[in-house]
């Protein structure tokens, strides 16, 4: 959970929350099982300051091609997603995306370039436009600014999550009451640079699309570019927010106080969307995070605890609770960048209490029985210091899981 | 199987096939199980020109230390390996690791900087030096120059694996027949540059240290250094190489056509060590090649193949059998490099036939049947097209399997 602080408090209601945004859910036909849903729509009242980021897969989800089109005017006003499949390397890849969004401005009397599109789902097959000939008319008549509405698309966007992932925040700019809220998905393919992954972000803060994409892409660098789930990074990830000012705030456009009270609670929302999806990763059964300390730089500790986090051998012991800490000093010893390991301490954390079990590189003794314990909690703690400054980072991840191979063995059957 | 060419022919002894050189492997007691024999002993007749290539990992195990000041003159005249601890990450591993190799020295009447030592298990287990007290002497007795005494070591520097690997192969310098052998552990921690894999390397082909070097950094780079099991990189690779000159050709001491013979056998041994170790990675039920070919330039090509060999997605699949491609497509996006994938087909070959599946990065009609009989092969070659020049390499891995996750969450139990 989001720990509260004196910017900002926890609240319901996701994407909805804030204040002119609606959203549905609906299952059109994209996928077979006809009770899970496979059409989302976000939807304001007013147009809006809109920001994203994309995935840096040389290979592009069409809708991606199609969204950075769309935002070239800093504006949308909707956001059109389908589930099932990817609508990647299709020959007609851009074409069904532009038709998505002309059917979302169809049914909203907008135009096709106010709507982001996002698709998540098997690559390489043909994705069909008739099922949105019906399910586009029928998710814009079921919209609605309620915390059903905000299930319903956050049901719509998952794949094979375990976990509806939604979240939305209150505090307040120039004496005015603002909101954020958010809905994501993710599972596999979960890596640096956007990964497999889609968050809708709403807020009703009035900020210009400038600042609002410079607030998106820092928060993104240490939080969603800091989780890694199988190393694998997708052809279709994509964070976008829109803003759409109805908390009549003073509009922020500039690097402000007023920006650094929005900045803060993006940030906040980032965090925990990001360890959500790294805690309900394919087959995780608990949350790892890697904080790292005492590095020679920032960077130089965002690479560390990501290369701990993303460590396949280091994920197999945690899926057995094995305090094999050997693992972690080698992945941090192959993380980019110039650096010692010789001061590196290593102490495991969770609920069930801390064991230091590595201390200037070398063995110390330690419980055996305690780590175990320590290690068998739903969310464990590594927490690396390196001795070498004053660079902090962090980078969430999961266990590596028999399941984890089943679901990506059948995962198109 | 190595293929037999003009150059080389395919004969039997690994390390023990090239003239003057003995093996050995006991049960010292560094494991519990008194089956699993511990340590090799590899040793030459007369004074060897002695290269290696180690790890990059920044936590290099306190063996590559040792191995690294003996080798400083470019000679050697033995190795002494142990399997079960690694020797990594304890205070005194610089001086355990010297002190085997004085043991070493001291039962074959030469100095402690004669031998490379190396060393693989579990990291930050303290490496008593008791067991090779009566260890070493009991190797030295029972050095042979035969099949059985390359096997004996051959076995006792295995971890995880579940094959022993051994080669040798034969070719003619100068008119003289020479001979080159290898034994070799992997298994986990597989990838790129070195690497927890033991390569040793025998020959009696007479070279100078400097060529030597030459020749194996140069056939590790499309070679070891191509092969992927789990992405990551081990403390304590490595790959040496010593060269008795017993078979008397004329000295290679320049990068002459005999030189050109020589690298011709000594890649093709360490590319074929390359293929077992991979085809033996932990859990594998089968060898993955990705070949690619019309690369804008050779390190494109082994960016993308290696790219593709350690996608965890991928293995997934190909563990079941399933010809998802978007896989192979998206890994090849998040390879490094500029390059365009718009012009990349993919197909699918083994023994049991050969599909297209992916045109110009697309879809193309397929029968999936075939492509899953292609699939359930035990060897399996992803060929991709780029179409962008000239450039090739390939990258060697294996399926991703519930019994990687089952080894590596029990390791050290």
């Amino acid at each position: 959970m989001l720990i509260e602080n004196d910017t900002f408090k926890n609240i319901s209601g996701g994407i909805c929350a804030p204040v002119g945004f609606l959203a549905s859910g609906v299952h059109c036909g994209i996928r077979k099982n006809k009770k899970k849903k496979d059409l989302a729509l976000i939807f304001s009242e007013v147009s809006c300051s809109a920001a994203s980021v994309y995935t840096l897969n040389k290979v592009k989800g069409a809708p991606i091609h199609v969204t950075k089109e769309h935002l070239k005017d800093g504006k949308a006003q909707g956001i059109i997603c389908n589930s099932g499949k990817a609508n990647t390397c299709n020959a007609d890849g851009v074409e069904i995306a532009e038709k998505m969004c002309a059917l979302a401005g169809k049914a909203t009397n907008l135009s096709a370039d106010d709507f982001i599109v996002a698709s998540t789902g098997v690559i390489g097959q043909s994705l069909p436009i008739t099922p949105f000939v019906d399910g586009v008319p029928q998710a814009v008549s079921l919209l609605g600014h309620n915390e059903q509405a905000c299930l319903d698309a956050a049901n719509a966007i998952m794949t094979t999550d375990t976990k509806v992932k939604q979240l939305a925040l209150e505090f307040v700019i120039g004496g005015k009451i603002c909101h954020v809220g958010a809905i994501g998905k993710g599972s596999g393919m979960i890596h640096p640079n956007m990964a497999t992954m889609l968050i809708f972000i709403t807020t009703d803060v009035a900020i210009s699309p400038d600042c609002l994409q410079q607030a998106l892409s820092t928060a993104t660098h240490t939080t969603f570019n800091q989780i890694s789930v199988d190393g694998d990074t997708s052809t279709n990830d994509m964070v976008s927010v829109l803003a759409n000012g109805m908390a009549e705030n003073p509009l922020i456009d500039a690097q402000n106080d007023d920006y650094t009270v929005f900045f803060t609670a993006l940030h906040a929302i980032c965090l925990e969307m990001s360890r959500c999806i790294a805690g309900d990763g394919e087959g995780a059964t608990k949350l790892l995070e890697c904080k790292v300390s005492g590095a020679p730089s920032d960077e130089i500790a965002l690479a560390v605890s990501k290369s701990v986090i993303s460590s396949s051998l280091l994920k197999a012991a945690m899926f057995a609770c094995d305090a094999n800490w050997g693992r972690i000093l080698c992945a941090i010893g192959y993380a980019p960048g110039d650096f010692s390991i010789d001061q590196v301490c290593v102490t495991i954390k969770s609920t069930a209490g801390e064991v230091l079990v590595c201390e200037n590189a070398a063995h110390v003794p330690y419980s055996e029985e305690l780590a175990t314990k320590v290690l068998s909690q739903p969310e464990v703690l590594l927490a690396v210091s390196m001795g070498a400054g004053e660079g902090v980072g962090s980078a969430w991840g999961c266990d590596l899981t028999y399941d984890y191979v089943k679901i990506n063995a059948d995962y198109r059957s």
